[in-house]
């Protein structure tokens, strides 16, 4: 008798050297990277599910994907068998036995976001594709003023990229804080979940707060008006950071 | 009239593509990728004199350097001068004039070194080239208790390379400490100079002290036998950092 499994991994990776992680004609995707080391692995084509279609350039600590599987290998085996096949910028960190309606986009009831911005005259080497470098000094305290407007229940329209074909908007946002670590600030956000480019969005909209293009007082007005044009620049992919999928 | 100025110049670089600091024969070092971007910003050829030899794979966040130039260019101005030409893993952060008699390396009277190691089960994607990753759990009190022993004057011969040339291997450690962050241990080591491979070899002393393959209490022996092979393995090359040479 064979026993269909479903099986959940948790993914680390540097999206720098690819296209995002969904499947596309253009480039090589983290998916199919990972569904040539499933094969591999255990000699089976296998279709990866996985919770958020990150951008190019936008990395992950946690990403999580589900598949099913009728192999033998215990779970925690799981990341040994696929890292061997897999290139250094792609770890599975983590795999579990899930029951078999698991799903790992559908079942997300939040996720966990973080963005890094580093304010500097020069950039810098050793972060280059990990943070949104600004040239220009900000006001702190205009963006912590900032952060408070952006959490709650709300329609983000004006916060979602015009490509975006979701029709219901609303969106929770249940936390935005910000760390500064000496010239860097790390952003932390989550919510139940985000439209498309919204992370990218609002940071964006926040750091030229930062810059004094906007004030926070107008950060209603943005929301209510639920115009793209009127909101902030879409900040760069590579501070962008999926940090966890909550269940 | 020539007037002859000495430019001191702080910089940043992700060591992982470079053979190291040094001009080499065999590859691409930072030195030589410098000393192409002052031809081409200055339109001169110019010998530029590092602090430090650091080994390839090993990053700085601030190599130190100096060069003679009779070009006009304000000091404040230099670095953006050099970054256009520079590939963006090597970048020069600060420029300073100086004293015709400044040399970076003889008048150096200290370093800060740095030193990430992540112990976890699966390597990182994001830091794989910025830590030595460790697979087997660590006992952190041992590698804590290690750290005193380190700080001092003494010979470090057992903790330097057996292919040292340099005849005085007296240095004085004035600190060493570690850090916890998250599943990472980030060590800073100052000291007023190092021998070739002291630090790493210092690290992965303290590493097998962790590993329980040595005791803290074996540390005193180790440095009076004067002995290399009785310390631990030489740490990798890509958990190191120079983050600043002292003046």
């Amino acid at each position: 008798m064979i026993i269909l499994r479903n099986i959940q991994i948790i993914i680390e990776y540097d999206g720098t050297n690819y296209v995002g992680w969904q499947i596309q004609k253009n480039g090589l995707s983290i998916q199919e990277v990972i569904e040539s080391s499933l094969k591999m692995a255990l000699g089976e084509k296998i279709k990866l599910v996985g919770s958020s279609r990150t951008d190019s350039g936008v990395h992950a600590y946690g990403q999580s994907a589900n598949f099913f599987t009728d192999c033998g290998i215990p779970s925690d085996r799981i990341p040994y068998a696929l890292n061997t096949h897999l290139p250094k910028d792609i770890r599975i960190v983590h795999a579990y036995e899930k029951p078999m309606e698991f799903h790992s986009r559908y079942d997300a009831r939040g996720k966990v976001y973080l963005y890094k911005v580093l304010c500097s005259q020069h950039a810098s080497a050793l972060e280059r594709h990990r943070v949104w470098h600004i040239k220009s000094s900000v006001n702190i305290n205009n963006i912590q003023d900032a952060l408070p407007y952006f959490i709650g229940t709300m329609d983000f329209t004006a916060f979602s990229s015009t490509h975006t074909h979701t029709k219901n908007r609303v969106r929770t946002v249940r936390r935005l804080e910000m760390e500064r670590i000496g010239g860097s600030m790390l952003f932390t956000i989550e919510g139940d979940g985000f439209l498309y480019n919204m992370v990218r969005i609002i940071i964006g909209t926040i750091m030229d707060i930062g810059l004094c293009k906007f004030q926070t007082k107008d950060i209603p007005d943005m929301i209510q008006n639920k115009d793209r044009n009127k909101t902030g620049k879409t900040a760069p992919a590579q501070g962008l950071y999926l940090k966890e999928v909550l269940y």
